[in-house]
């Protein structure tokens, strides 16, 4: 019996320069895309007679990023999922997912140069659209953000058992390298301004916030984003704790007034939920 | 509203070393552990008494594995599992992930050393123990995987559209990094041997099939394993295609007889699907 | 016969948080230690006497970061060098080799805050310390500065074999991962504005350059910073050319209007030059 | 003022199936290529003239590989470098790095399948070309080889200063993951035998050595290599400190009988040497 079957293609990468009168703009986008539908016999039988080959999905991202210039992430998996939804029967639903890296000016005596540019990061900008016959879902998101506070965070007053030897702390580093995914109301939203607003809300709600424990801080973010952009309905935040570890200096006859930390990346806590309104 | 919650800690990296009368034993495992529970209140009001911290988590890795020889990851998992669930009336369900790196032992004037070892690679066992208050969830697997056929690989007779530009082949090379993840029947079966059956079996039926296309093969490892290891009730197999595209030598006045390929990582097809009896 | 010995400890990670009336300052730096020396008979005869243990290297950058505020790489590497030279006999030289991950504030209301950061990237700042008994040598740098330009570089009537194949091109994309290091005149030099500067000569020479070449813009960088920036004696610079290569539509019956790009990451060229004043 | 030029390409991916009468053969090659020569009027002047693109050094690679099989990663390396060398006036000197990606052939039935492999690792094979004008060197080696001792090594009576806080250990997991790089006497000699029996004897003296330290350690490994085998002048090896770090069992209430350790990746202790005849 077969069952959960999926096909597409993996890390697409697209560039695409607009030539505008006096200034060029840069879009940088990976791209997956993933068939589900109906085409079993290809694995029972070895019969591709209805199987788009994945490199004419990859053809497909380059012939359809050379129509016109790509307004966002959203809008161009979109017009991928379409295309394709319109021209395979067997095909049930189809899932584009989109990252797009950054790229800022760089600034010649003090203005943005035309053609040149500096990569931002680390993070990226996401976008997922999910396709089928009825129904049209659009993601958007934002990974690998790392952001850290260095004041009002504290973990303490835990469920401890007889292994726990942690010890309440009122005041440590907060770090986490955020991955949010958001869902908005209506596909049609201004989505370029409602990306800004909703990653802008997510670093001013983390600054801000009294954190009695990543859970907490968590939380504060997502109901500050479902609060103050109307356009986004639900958004769940995946929040890894990047333990920094105070050094124990007193080995060496030194105090430590909560100054220096040992980064580390593994072990690392992992916190996510969902928010919506 | 706050769904979708769940904690935990991940990359715990234990080894332990067992001391035989005559040789040590050596295990290498990297757990990861997920709360799904009642734990609402410490995301929405900072409340942290019934949250076990994610560092006791680890420390129940270090203290468990001390207990006594770790026979598979599946046992290992499922008595960190049980001990989760029985000491934490919120959990409602736990989730272990293990995978296991594989050492071999140095052979020295042809038999094996007693307490030297060598990592194998890259392939990695892997095992998933999923607890609630009724039910227990055991699957093993296997990822990195890396496997090539040279010869009986085609993928030809496909539907072509106006952007298709790949042409048939009867011969290719087929390669892939598998990533595997079977259920068992029954958890309790000896599942070091019964691991070990469904990966020889994978690799044979690998080897010998006479392949139309990823798909076409992945049912029929998938159906191989269904078929020859009793144990086994259903196999999930991931096979991302790992391009090797032949050189057009024609350029230099060469021929290429299907001999010299580049070997690329992006992009890449990504095949999947569930075999079950 | 023993030769080229070193020893050392690697990936040394401290965050300083510096506690200010009004805000808090961060550094993120990632230390390597080297120790050369007379340390033959460690490796010989198993002789540890007068090798300090790599663990008290690592404290040692603790200890150092505890006793004041990091002014820059530079000044705590060099504080770290003087302190093993001083205390052992059998150090000729040691190399201290620094990282520096950026950190910004998190804009609230328009205003940088206090204790929340963003991290910056994917650049990182280096800085390099070697000490002898008789001589400093300090290095500055910068790694994976990531630039492209979209106009203004060519590559054309280069050397042809009968293996050449690259069609001249006058209008290409030009984008590389910037490896820099140089070396400034006077230790003593004002290191954190002069690395700012040396920063933005880099991208503002990249920018404003007509190229014919990797080679040609890699030479006019180094040229403009050591004859802008007065402290900078030599310059080394490391330009992978991250191709971007254009997509053929024309087999879709589209014309790519040097608009459509497909990124690679390997195979990629790799150059390289010192320019010195 | 111009100096250390070079340019070349990088991450040149090769795989040749050679087809014998019963089985196929599989070479996985990655190759680097360096140009070092004068070349200073394509940095000065964007003169390309006499720039032989990296896109050919490319194409060479695919060309000189579809010739002939590919007997060993040095005489493949021998091949190109003497082509460039030939060809190219300007050239003072070229270096060719190749690593060579090991495959197993998949076991079915007790007897190796003729066309189907699996991965080997993570250990890589490697060998360096350089030649110029006057003088051939061919180096060898092995990378990413991780080893493990569980007994016989200890790290004591080392040096302490006042910020040492190691304790003296008579048994201590002993992990590196080796890099080693040798020469050989005459670059005809029988390549494939004696890479087989360097490893080899690397890995014998490991197992067997009674280590007091990394540097003791490794003095052994690379003396054994130059005693046992006759064609090796000189090697130089390189071994991070993989730590493994015994767990505080204690506070838990239990004893850790050198059974339970943490795997760590950083801080790493790093440690080399060249032991020559």
């Amino acid at each position: 019996m077969l069952t959960k079957t999926a096909y597409g293609k993996s890390r697409v990468r697209v560039v695409r320069v607009t030539r505008r009168a006096d200034r060029h703009d840069l879009t940088d986008l990976t791209v997956a895309i993933r068939f589900h539908g109906d085409y079993d016999t290809s694995y029972t039988a070895g019969d591709n007679r209805e199987v788009l080959p994945t490199d004419t999905m990859k053809n497909t991202v380059y012939a359809l990023a050379a129509r016109q210039p790509i307004e966002s992430p959203e809008a161009f998996g979109l017009m991928l999922a379409q295309h394709f939804l319109e021209r395979n029967p067997r095909l049930q639903h189809v899932r584009i997912d989109l990252t797009e890296q950054g790229w800022g000016r760089i600034a010649v005596g003090g203005h943005d140069h035309g053609h040149a540019f500096v990569k931002q990061g680390p993070e990226l900008r996401t976008a997922a659209v999910t396709l089928d016959r009825a129904r049209t879902v659009i993601e958007a998101g934002v990974t690998d953000l790392v952001i850290l506070k260095s004041a009002d965070s504290a973990f303490s007053k835990f469920l401890r058992d007889d292994l726990t030897t942690l010890p309440d702390t009122e005041d440590r580093i907060l770090a986490t390298s955020l991955t949010a995914t958001w869902r908005y109301r209506d596909g049609r939203t201004s989505v370029g301004s409602t990306w800004r607003a909703v990653r802008q809300t997510l670093l001013e709600s983390f600054a801000e916030h009294k954190s009695a424990s990543v859970q907490h801080t968590l939380y504060a973010m997502g109901q500050a984003v479902v609060e103050c952009v109307d356009d986004v309905d639900a958004i769940h935040l995946v929040m890894p704790n990047k333990h920094h570890l105070p050094v124990d200096l007193s080995r060496f006859g030194l105090e430590n007034r909560n100054e220096i930390f040992v980064a580390t990346d593994e072990p690392f806590g992992l916190i996510e939920a969902t928010v919506a309104r």
